[in-house]
């Protein structure tokens, strides 16, 4: 290819975040700037390597000549080849599936051949963000029927590898979400890995919440394990907490999610197909899913929970996975911590058997793990949890998390949480009536969460206690200034806590 | 404010088209980059001025320091400061609106106050991409009854600024677009405004097609005039042909449009909301409708094309307009030229009764300058095309034609089309069957229209005409060697001809 028919690749140090970017100078003679940045995508290529990438026009030559394309972080990552080396750019047709969604949003069935089209486009970096927007909306609430669910699972799932731990009983737990501080995987997996039971956990990072297993597990040991070492652990250890990331399991789902999640539409069919297609390709063959129900919970009345577990177990079903469902409160953050280190602090409370561990985080763990263990065939219906117990009050849940953290990597653990802190006090006196997941979420994410771990929340007053006017609810913690600044603003404006009386605490819950 | 607390606003020459966007550096100690980027938008102020924009994280001090925050052309012009002016930066709330978005989903009705809320959030640039497409999607084919259509219709009103010409009839004509080389407002506003009615047309430039009438009009007379301007040579000319995006009309509309187009999202609903709201800012009290129907328009189907038109008139008769609809063969293009300056040859061939002008064009101007026409109380009903062609005929229109040229600024007119060009040949004889819009429309805007105003298509064979054998169906033009290769290779891939038989041809559709 002649030299004067291609443009050089130049790296431009901007991280745009999940989309690929690519700059091309106004003056380029070759391609004419303008005439292609109407259209959604460019196709770059070069030797078999090939991405595709949002265009910019740059008029400014010292970020990219006229001979010269330049590419995003991401871009540049995805093309995977040299700065310097020549490529061609072509107009990047629309994706053909988007022909699907379009039949979709006019209220048509789709086929399984169409999810499995739009999956393959999704993950080849096909749609940009606004298509994934609509193949979102037109594929949300009500507008799935169960086996179009069944479809769009199987999509997501074949679209990235799976894993194959060579066992007939892998166990996993997932909570669908949205209860901050609820780190019961970090005490599900070391007592279930104890008794002796394959439960090779992988997490992963916080999206917009204050801290994902991953983010927390992180402080204490290495969780960027690759595949053939997670295996070795896994074999050794009958358990792991690793980050999830570098697997490739149903890449889709990560894509979507990065779409749903700042437009905070979160359908019940995308969440059981995200949820099952990222459990089956990590090789789960038993699976407990935790529904919190709550005021301020992702699912808020029973009638809903009772819907969603009916498409959990249709699926499920369907794909041949072992899966029970619990429906567990979800009306207050589980723990006192809320963001890495202090989540972290919570959990090494509970295996430490301190008095002073947060209750009701140990008895859910507990519960989970009991119900997990009851998952295998010589353990009698109702026996998981005194079993779970025992592990856990004799030690060897924290022998096991000892063993875990060693295999993956040990850290230095400092959990001491940010130096800028700031104390939240009650206005009246009154029993805590009622606590918003959602703005303690925002408050510790605001602080500065996951991304600096001792940034969060410490939660001192919980739902039922009396609190006398003055006292401290919670404290913020945060290790920047701005970021103190704005959480601290946000708690001043809405502190998350009603205080008032017994009787409006509300009791529309399953207890565990 | 303490200039340690502030940032230093630097200009980055890219273009982000469309979307703002702002370049934090990741070494800032006065805010957190990457806490910032997993949300959709920063707030930037500075002494009551204030944008919205995504933000990148830049490694490159060259591109920005980390004392600086870059900003794009789009968030530059719009924050309108000065480059080194001081500005802080704050987490931008998700839009209070997309709770009503959201509600739409879940099938939900929504309120005119909604539909208020949803406008004035998204003029405000409080919606980022995704969010638009959400509420497209939501909003889309079907989901809308028709007050909400009204609704929204008033809220994109009322988004933006609105004109007032002071007279009783204010003649336009719209159609809904889709059809290439469509060019009838360049012929239907000399017509009417020399029988002496006020047609003050605004158009758009093309977006994803390879023309509009602004883009070609530019080639013979300035479009982009000062509304005062444009009073001025109305009221001394009767009538304009002038770009619209000065006068901000119905902005939330362009906006909606920078999404939907490269969604090929175009629901009946949207489509009667986004043009009604724009004529009626406009200041029309008198409106003809255009509605092509065709196998490859946007209305397929007569009954289609029938419930479409209901739809106009119901809110068209709401909001107080004298609305009319016509519904036109829409089967294949209209004139020859397709892209900038061969249409704006095909209008003035028309225009100066050149023998070799296009009948269809000539045509179909005539039966839409006679219904306007008709608009006049003075004038007897189905007089209107017969006055029509006497003004076309007579050269008066022509001359006024030329006036408002004159007024408008005229340019050194060279309609040669574009240096490279390729003949596209029949592969076998038969007649001329089908013409594909979609596809014409397609080569033409690769090959550069309407960017490079001499690129497009020349047709020479229209639907039933005989070919043999090797004989020239069309004409490709190009600019640009990369453009041309693109529009090239993609006829040879389909060239949008169907040759067959007479008895192939679609009747479907209502003659003039």
């Amino acid at each position: 290819m002649a030299s004067n028919e291609t443009l050089k690749i130049r790296r431009i140090g901007i991280d745009t975040y999940h989309e690929n970017v690519a700059y091309l100078n106004r003056d380029c003679e070759l391609y004419r700037a303008e005439g292609f940045q109407a259209l959604s995508k460019i196709k770059i290529s070069s030797d078999g390597h090939r991405v595709l990438a949002v265009l910019n026009v740059v008029d400014d030559h010292s970020i990219v000549n006229s001979d010269e394309l330049g590419l995003s972080e991401q871009a540049f990552s995805q093309l995977n080849i040299e700065a310097g080396s020549s490529v061609t750019v072509d107009h990047a047709e629309p994706p053909k599936s988007m022909d699907a969604v379009r039949r979709k949003i006019n209220g048509e069935r789709l086929s399984e051949q169409d999810f499995i089209d739009i999956a393959t486009d999704i993950v080849e970096s096909r749609y940009s963000k606004m298509e994934m927007a609509a193949f979102l909306v037109a594929t949300g609430q009500n507008n799935l029927d169960r086996d179009e669910l069944l479809f769009l699972t199987k999509a997501m799932l074949f679209s990235g590898e799976r894993m194959n731990w060579h066992e007939s009983l892998v166990a996993d737990k997932h909570c669908i979400g949205g209860i901050p501080g609820n780190r019961t995987s970090m005490l599900v997996v070391p007592i279930v890995a104890a008794h002796g039971m394959l439960i090779p956990k992988t997490s992963s990072r916080a999206i917009t919440s204050p801290s994902g297993t991953a983010d927390t597990m992180e402080l204490i040991a290495k969780v960027d394990l690759a595949p053939e070492k997670l295996l070795e652990i896994v074999q050794q250890e009958r358990g792991c907490l690793a980050w999830g990331g570098t697997a490739k399991l149903a890449p889709v789902d990560d894509m979507l999610i990065s779409v749903e999640r700042p437009l905070g539409i979160d359908s019940q069919g995308q969440m059981v197909a995200s949820i099952l297609s990222k459990k089956l390709a990590a090789g789960s063959t038993h699976l407990l899913i935790d529904i919190p129900v709550g005021p301020t919970a992702k699912v808020r009345h029973m009638r809903q929970a009772l819907a969603l577990r009916k498409l959990f177990e249709y699926v499920g079903d369907q794909l041949n996975i072992h899966l029970e469902v619990i429906i567990t409160d979800g009306r207050q953050p589980i723990g006192r911590g809320i963001g890495p280190a202090l989540e972290a602090r919570d959990v090494m409370q509970v295996l430490e058997n301190d008095p002073a561990a947060p209750f009701e985080l140990r008895q859910k763990s507990l519960q989970l793990a009991g119900r997990i263990i009851e998952f295998d065939p010589d353990v009698r219906g109702g026996q998981g949890y005194a079993i779970a117990r025992d592990i856990l009050d004799s030690g060897r849940a924290l022998a096991k998390m000892k063993a875990i953290v060693k295999a993956q990597g040990e850290k230095i653990i400092d959990l001491t949480p940010g130096k800028l802190n700031y104390q939240v006090i009650a206005e009246k006196a009154g029993i805590v009536a009622n606590i918003d997941n959602l703005q303690m979420a925002k408050i510790a994410r605001i602080a500065g969460a996951p991304m600096d771990k001792k940034a969060g929340v410490d939660i001192v007053k919980k739902l039922g206690d009396a609190v006398e006017k003055g006292e401290v609810l919670y404290k913020i913690f945060a290790e920047f200034p701005s970021d103190f600044k704005f959480s601290t603003t946000l708690a001043s404006q809405n502190n998350g806590y009603t205080i008032g009386t017994k009787e409006q605490i509300l009791e529309s819950f399953v207890p565990y």
